[in-house]
């Protein structure tokens, strides 16, 4: 029974690599994207067991999903295989330095007909940690559901519950996110949010008020991502500030993801919190310096080639 | 206002080139598929206008659709953009040389959601020729309305109707088929169907027989596409067979399109029917022997010079 | 008719997209250049009517040209095909960051044969603007009258004359290039020019004493280019001077073209000349950051969220 | 504990993809290869649990196989990495349709330092088949020591042996192939060779007589592969002949490896021979009509398509 | 000094490689082409020395044609380099397997401005052959001029004469090519024809007639080309018919260069006419089943891999 | 006989372009790697003839890489074919712009089994200089051997040494290198040492003081290369410190292999030391911001236009 336990959409995209609106774009590489499977696999590499809960469609796309994550060691034994919907995709588009979109296709996705009776409690309830974010509850009112049911899992059998807000406008309805996430704020011990979020759910642009905010609904520990300019971590006993590694930027996507990875397993490793912290944003960093969403992320071993970067590289 | 008019959904079709499970491919190339708009890009080539009408979303697939055939000159004025739902899309596999599959991510899409007011009655009432494929009822409730509508604003104003039942399995539940696009064959004036068409909707097997219920039921003219064996045409009157050209087969998509699209051009030039069959069997096989959907369909020209090909070809 | 009309040569172009010199290179992507076509272009998405005037080979690239100004809504009955010469064509190299160069193979093309009465009065008497650059009339002699031919007919009926004087030293024997620009230069209302080419056209190297160089010679505005620093306007009655935008740039090619359709579009929609200024500097910073001379040229939409690129980008 | 176990080389393979001398090829695709690790996969698809026994580099080329081979359910827990010794790989050359070619790198790799210290005797002991090729006792010393030791195990034990010569000419000294291959096959109780390796072994040339030489050596099934022409299978009581399903050859490579997987997974289902040697065919036929050494393993659903391909395919 | 010398235009050409209008094409690659070069290239790889004369412009182009023949050690003393002209280029276009086109843009291309003062009368003088196709007079009237200069001191000095018609249409105006190459050709000592132009200089369809005709002008030997049917060789005193291997066409381009580069080398190695033609034919045959104009000419040893095609042969 | 002679093993390198980890990379693009092969082609770029002594395997690597120096004009007289042992060949990767890797498969090369009888005494006796590398003491007790051996041939024939350390740790066992390298050092008459390596000879960290060491053990000239910062040249009576031009970095393998090729070069041209530094790094930065290995090496006319980068640059 893994140590970490997340649940959420896995989806295949497909990205143009170039600066180029989508319609003119000619060839697409496919990869796999989704926040809580990235998490579990920064999770995997840096030594933690993990399982992913899910549903995917029985389709070449939902093969792909899942063969990806066994192949990374992934526990995939709680993922049902749904036969009448077929497993979400993406779109990345880049127009250009400044404006990126993503076109979703996955409205009436296998994941998005995830049930609370698709949770096995024992499984959940021999984790140490669960890992939710705010996109899994946006996906559909059976999804909020299993959300709700996961937590409940947890808190009745006292297993620490982190809790990435992941704020994806594309799924909510107008201001309805504000209302969902706070209220599943709520049940959170960790709290990962970014300084951007932060802001869009208080209104509110002072880190650090940003991370009360959260103590105040009953969190313990909040990590605040501050993208390029580090992360800052809040207890009611402390506050630290970490910078960040300064890395060519290849592609920030999933570089939370690897931070959340990174914190969770220091907790559990049970190193203070500044160590933590400093695992999660040079996974971040490394991630954001790498192809890909999922490709990135380090292993403790590639983390201590990078922190000790200074060493002769061959060439 | 265009001398013919058809109705229908058009999508963006992502492939792999190569013979490869979906799930191993790793790149897609972007291109155009959809039957009517394939038909109607062969018209328009061939020399005659046309203009198709449909419903694409306000995203970049839908730009791609929209400019792609503005491109070829089709008339696109009957096209509505819809705010509220995407493009459809779809990926081709080629599992093998027997082997072949489609995903569709067209559930919900913007044409989809046609329905009769999106009509011109003025717009149908004065082309010549309205074709309709047994794709557009399958869509949804309101396309099916939107094609019933369409034939009654043909027949009010006497305009010839062909009909290529083009049955796609996975859009339809159980034999429903059947039914309906027996239905809809009563109306047409032409019908253009494909030998295996044939014995799914009567269960018989022989060529001319399946024309005949065609013919009985108020077909005018049957051209019955008999694959690389070429194609027989059924009137009350005659029974024409002509054999097909021989090319390597690089891309069989498009060639049941590109073969209505001759067969109508040669109607409407005034040409013998066997003149109409020639050309109709001529199309087919230079898109089968091109690679794309599209990108095969001739010009008058390049079917001049693919019939007397055996004139120094200069490499 | 198109309120706005321009003219000059289209050309396929091969680029390789690696920092390589052209010898090694093993891959090239095709794509469409040429300076009025992106210009026209940029007009068009901008939401103004516009027609391009050129000649065209009977060839697959002459073919490409038109049916890529034709989706992009650009009017191209103006253009003539040209069956004795072939469409032109030309080769990017970038060696390094430092050195790049291109390789022309449009000696004798389709364009360089446009002579004067290719020109039907009727259409250009009835646009708003004409706009005019200094590469056609270095194209040939007849291309040269064509300029010339265009000009009259504008003064006679009182249309606006814009100039871009685009100095492509490759197409020019020697120094010849000034005098037929300054030339042409007295007849523009509105002259569009880099700081580059201000320099080589006077030898003086202060934008502002450029700007009323062009203004002693009769232009009533002078919209001065000065690369990433932004942009300078100059009038009898004022100076305006405006920022660049601060963007990753992708690809350069195309934004002085982009600038000059933005600068003209606002002064058509009767802008102040700040703000025809201010969306001059968008569209080509726009363009800068995006892949492709004519793939990043904006709608006005995309100007806005350009502008507002603050707001949430959801990746 | 596996039912199947296979020990050998898996390495990584580079292609390129055109009939091109490999001094010309400018881009090659990374590949998994290797004939038991082929089979291993084989099996598993088919649905029956197998070990793959070997040792990897510490290297990404080991990671990137032992993640896939993880990827698709082949136990993984007998394989060993090798932190002194490379990964080993090879090169494909397809000079033309006649000349093909492989360049080892393989010399001192990894997978060449197993030793019978290596297997664990409770592993192989819990089987019911031990699959062995002439490979693995081709590539050092320390590895033909341990497929006798693995040999050794599955007899004590009680274990069925089936052999593949796989004879790689490259691998061996002089003629050293038939003294070490028909020593082995002495042990083997299934025995699965092509007919040239027949010919090779032996001298003679005639299927049938090939087959009795290693029913006399003591195998109770000989299934011997005739390339497109089918398969024949000999045991002392019968000779059953059985064609090949005819398809386009895509990639020949795997083929030998996929029939031996669907042969023993026939006889651990228990079916008759014929039965066996009909699944071994068209496993065989859906590999070589697909691309990739291992992609175009089928499941037995897919083998079931393939069989009755004869139904309506949607495009 | 090289024992064979040749003269005529390199060009660097550009393909999509699929069958595709080039309109539609997206990428291309860049190759080598020129019959002269090929054969050239053909001759020195089966082991005798050459030298090719011609004119590439001072650019990339040029560069890379210069760099390739170097490479395969073609001697190139003889080539020299314009600074005022541009290196020919060409594009390949697949329509599909009927259709195929070629178009140039060598007008005025540096090797149309060859003269004859570029020859080096005791560079030409110390060979035994100098090897002439129809093309280079085709280019220009000073290349003609510089082929009949050629010829001339091939004359003199007793040099024996090689030629191949070559005849491309899009190169000469109406008939003249008749003209022109059977004046050429009554100097020519070995005539190296195909069939079709066999066809299309005397207007008859027998090959030993063709053959005849070519004899009666003063040839002594010509081996008519006839595509996959083999070769036939006549002389006064004998007729000899090869057949050629079977092999799967990849590309045909350059097989006529690299028949006539082997026929050659057999004659120099003083070989039976017999064996020279059978040599031509394998050479024409591993250059058809190869990509690239140029990749598949075989050094002797592949040829006698390819002859010995049954040995084992590993993948 | 060439001017300038150096040794060393070339090899096939194999590079996937995008910041990811070698086991995820999909496709490879195939180059020339080698730091003498790299300095042989620098030098004969910048017109100085140069040979290249080494040895390859009897396989298209070896052609490979054989044709590419061939078409650059490097003199191959001096390599060996070894039929024995095949080329050596690398893979690089570039996890993220922290971390970089190689994996060599190298052991046991063509190259490593070059031994003192290779050399031909006369060759080197009569060039004026012989450059050397760390790299190839490192490959094998021969290679060692060779090098020592052409160092007593230059020494009693008073030919200039110059020696590049180009320490590469993973070819050394421990701290090796420092004992050859040093001992090798001492006969050099110019060292070209990096800024790194000296640190890692001598454990000191000041440039001046490095080059100092290197003038205490013999050199008349320390050109010490400081990366993007310039150079420093050190002898007994001047120091010249000279800054790099500002280039975007693309690729800086290489650039060492360039700087010793335009130091040279210069040198040979009897150039004052302040403009043999310049040549160097100017021909540095070049390759620095240029893709491949060898690919970005200069002419004089290039490094010329480099320097005047300042004129008008049409793109």
């Amino acid at each position: 029974m893994p140590t970490v336990v997340t649940l959420g959409e896995a989806m295949v995209v497909f990205t143009s690599e170039e600066y180029i609106p989508l319609e003119y774009a000619t060839s697409f590489k496919k990869g796999l994207g989704g926040a809580e499977a990235n998490f579990a696999v920064g999770v995997r590499r840096l030594g933690v067991d993990v399982g992913w809960i899910s549903r995917i469609g029985k389709d070449p796309f939902g093969n792909f999903i899942i063969k990806n994550l066994k192949s990374e060691g992934v526990d995939v034994s709680g993922v049902k295989i749904d036969e009448d919907h077929p497993t979400g995709i993406y779109f990345k588009e880049k127009r250009n330095s400044i404006i990126a979109n993503v076109y979703y296709y996955r409205k009436g996705s296998a994941a998005s007909f995830m049930v609370p009776e698709d949770l096995d409690e024992g499984y959940i309830a021999s984790a140490k940690i669960l890992h939710i974010t705010g996109i899994t509850p946006a996906l559909s009112d059976t999804c909020r559901a299993t959300v709700y049911k996961a937590i409940e899992i947890a808190k009745s059998h006292n297993i620490t519950i982190s809790f990435d807000p992941n704020i994806r406008l594309k799924l909510w309805k107008d201001n309805e996110y504000k209302r969902v996430l706070l209220d599943i704020a709520q049940y959170a011990d960790i709290v990962l949010p970014g300084l951007e979020e932060g802001k869009m759910l208080f209104g509110i642009t002072e880190p650090e008020s940003i991370a009360k905010k959260f103590l105040d609904m009953g969190a313990k520990i909040v990590a605040l991502k501050l993208g390029n300019k580090g992360a800052m971590l809040v207890t009611q006993e402390q506050t630290i500030y970490q910078l960040s590694s300064k890395v060519k930027e290849v592609d920030p996507v999933g570089a939370g993801d690897g931070f959340d990875a990174g914190f969770i397993v220091g907790l559990l490793r049970g190193w203070e919190l500044k160590e933590c912290l400093r695992l999660a944003n040079d996974v971040g960093a490394i991630v954001v310096s790498t192809k890909g969403d999922m490709e990135g992320l380090p292993t403790m071993e590639e983390v201590e080639i990078f922190r000790g970067n200074m060493v002769h590289i061959e060439r």
